[in-house]
């Protein structure tokens, strides 16, 4: 559900109005749910009936077009009356909770993946969550269930997929992350997660860092230091890893599209903006946030809680829609 | 028309052949140009008539679809016997004496534009010329004919126009020549093309370095030290810069497309790839490399020499044919 004073509630609901989420259920508060679903409807959007199950399996009992929630142990009370748009650390508590319920679950084999709503960082840790946000909570839970998780981010879209190396670090510090470790620790997450989504040899370009890829040297040597050496190791693991590339071309290479056969199934991103550039270019709600390295499939919209426009009816549920589908695929379901 | 040896000379013709050079003439070789025409025809390329011309004014006396061809002054014996594909000092020398002659007509007003084809530049170097490339070329003559040239790349398509702060720097040092003056100055560069082309208030959007533009200093201090207070003086020197964005989605915010109506006319990029990431990924043919800065208007292919095919037939003209599209757009010729 994300956070309760967001916009999760009302893009979830609008994603089952439009009949883009199917074989999916709600871990959420339903007092929540119903009323995103009230803004809806006075903003003119059609809704979908609720239905409060007890139980994942009551999920096929459900007429098509229902929307089901299960609401997991640990929700606060009154949570369907918290102020919209306003940090509150009942919404925290209430997301970790349907994150910790969602990984049990899907670890359990009663779901296939996990799709996660925009949370807000600081209500988490209002309510004394040590995680700054859903990856970390993710890795950590899966840790206590027994599942050593290191992640990385995965950024895609229907044309492109690209990894991050680092994600939310000033430039300088994303140079200092580019090792010869971290590179081929990349390769090798996002290699094993694509044979998770039935991919057991794809193609991953790894981009250099600098200009040209360092022009051998020329505009940088992390190139000949660390990135070349990790590729040759990938390799030696029997990775299909190729690289490094000019990182102006690499993305446009691999693009996969109805004009363009793409060279590549993955490309390796040396730092947030490298990678998150090209996938955004063709429109933000299309890409799909994906975290590897989990023992699961997970998927999230690219956007925010949006506190700004949380209950005008205004919200686009297009990147969940494009999360959900992005989430059956990788997951096979 | 760049390098001898490469596949300048058949882009040109095969340009020409397309008919998608009005009012163009060539500052070249007449033995090269041929060589390259018999070259495309061996192909199964259809070519133009080549005509010598003696002076621009008979550019308007040849019937259309003739490609004429001006030889400068200082042309080395023997171009047309060159090996295709080999540095050579000769084609240097010819290259730069193509390039001196098109800076001479165009300051004279007898041009428009200057369109440059790849040269290479060890063929450069070979012949004693002391700068890397064309840019550098380009802007000592400007300054010995009197015109002092501040110059920055910016490179563009039918979608996107992005300057860039730097070019062929290592990403490091890349960071480190992102500064106040830096980037008020591409800025002031920018605004006083966009005047040159016709446009006297470009919108401009200017990056940040790190990832969402340092979130407040949180992920870099960039913005908050240099970009930002090189916007605030940008626009008290009544310049409509705006920014510094988040580098991941202002690309996409001021992409022109049928689909997409772009916030800004043009994006400062604070790096490179930055800035060409976005441009080359819909398509490397279509982008075009113009160099603002100059008294004139100058775009080139954004390809190089291609030394592997020249006399192949294989070499597109399609980024040459953008270029010269792009010169006429932004001359108003």
């Amino acid at each position: 559900m994300g956070d309760a004073a967001g916009i999760g509630p009302e893009i979830i609901v609008r994603a089952f109005a439009l009949r883009q989420a199917p074989h999916a259920f709600v871990l959420g508060d339903m007092a929540v749910l119903r009323r995103a679903a009230r803004w809806l409807r006075e903003a003119g959007v059609d809704t979908p009936p609720l239905a409060r199950i007890a139980q994942v399996a009551d999920v096929a009992e459900l007429p098509p077009g229902v929307l089901p929630v299960l609401e997991p142990d640990g929700l606060p009370a009154g949570l369907g009356q918290v102020e919209p748009g306003r940090i509150d650390a009942r919404c925290g508590a209430a997301a970790a909770a349907c994150v910790r319920a969602a990984v049990g679950l899907v670890l359990r084999g009663e779901a296939a993946a996990v799709v996660t709503a925009p949370l807000h960082k600081e209500a988490l840790a209002a309510a004394g969550e040590p995680y700054p946000g859903h990856t970390e909570l993710l890795a950590a839970e899966s840790v206590r269930h027994g599942h050593p998780a290191e992640v990385r981010m995965m950024l895609a879209n229907e044309e492109l997929k690209t990894v991050l190396v680092s994600v939310h670090l000033p430039l300088r510090q994303a140079i200092d992350a580019v090792s010869f470790d971290s590179v081929l620790q990349t390769v090798r997450i996002a290699h094993a997660a694509a044979a998770g989504w039935g991919q057991p040899q794809p193609r991953i370009a790894v981009a250099g860092l600098n200009p040209h890829a360092g022009e051998g040297g020329l505009f940088g040597d992390e190139e000949l230091r660390c990135i070349a050496p990790a590729v040759v190791a990938a390799r030696a693991l029997g990775i299909d890893a190729r690289g490094p590339f000019a990182p102006d071309t690499v993305f446009m290479r691999a693009r996969h599209a109805p004009d363009h056969v793409g060279e590549f199934d993955l490309v390796i991103a040396m730092y947030h903006d490298q990678g998150l550039i090209p996938v955004k270019y063709l429109g933000v709600e299309q890409g799909v946030n994906v975290t590897l390295g989990l023992p699961f499939v997970r998927t999230s919209p690219d956007h925010g809680t949006a506190f700004d426009i949380v209950g005008t009816g205004r919200a686009s549920a297009a990147s969940l829609v494009a999360a959900l589908r992005m989430a059956r695929q990788l997951a096979g379901a």
